[in-house]
């Protein structure tokens, strides 16, 4: 059997591709912009969290914050881009998630430019993360980034742009 | 791509191998056993359900108990056996959720033997089903229904076997 559709099976099923923002006054533009790719699954059934480790050739599996489960994730941009995206895109899932997966692949692409050191870019990049079907976990409106990108700016220029 | 091994990676992570018992009086063992396969998603999802049913060529797909999730299902013993569990002997489960389809074949086998219209039958399928993995909803202990079947014979006994 071809696992490589059966990993797109699978993942259309228990996996998530998420694009997660958190504030850091440090950064010019007020936010730190972070994707990942992860699959979740009973501790009891981690085989197939194995395989993908092992097909994917990056990433790690961790107790989810419940414990009962393990998960499998992929964060760094490098890995997403030359591992994952790739097979996603020769092995695409075939539900409604697919257009989740194309606003996150094009979201590491802009990351990958550097879009999201620029405040217009990373309006742009909340604009495509907002899109996604969100599994309800979401502490920051796209309106609230916005506007503390604003004040960020404003800050930094009333710093002298020094930051 | 390939979509058979696809479902297989979806049924491996969203889909359910299940054999449910209900008490029958007017059956000579006291009761009827149901094998099923379902796969849920929620509606706005329901896409990978839709090409289940057409690749299955049976089922029925509708609305889970909860409004917000849709059900593909297979409750003919006959579509079961010609449709369902051949394609995943070809395809296979590559979690341990593979360990509950090999049972859940050997309960439709045993049943479409018949295995079920005998008390020993039946204490054999008890046997098979409870080593599957149950999503926690087990009304019955495999202790109860056998205890209860052999009421139901020394009922049936009682009665001069007139069932």
């Amino acid at each position: 059997m071809d696992i490589r559709p059966y990993i797109s099976g699978y993942v259309d099923g228990e996996g998530c591709f998420t694009i997660s923002f958190s504030p850091r006054s440090k950064l010019r533009v007020g936010w730190e912009v972070r994707p990942s790719f992860s699959a979740s699954q009973n501790a009891d059934r981690a085989e197939v969290l194995l395989l993908m480790r092992e097909y994917f050739r990056c990433g790690s599996i961790r107790p989810d914050r419940s414990d009962r489960t393990l998960k499998y994730e992929v964060r760094s941009l490098g890995d997403l881009r030359k591992q994952v995206i790739p097979h996603f895109e020769r092995f695409p899932l075939l539900s409604s998630k697919a257009r989740d997966f194309e606003r996150f692949a094009m979201v590491c692409n802009r990351v990958a430019e550097g879009a999201h050191l620029s405040t217009s870019g990373m309006r742009e990049i909340v604009g495509l993360a907002v899109q996604m079907n969100s599994s309800g976990r979401r502490r920051f409106t796209a309106e609230r980034m916005v506007a503390a990108m604003s004040e960020v700016i404003v800050s930094a220029t009333s710093n002298g742009g020094s930051t």
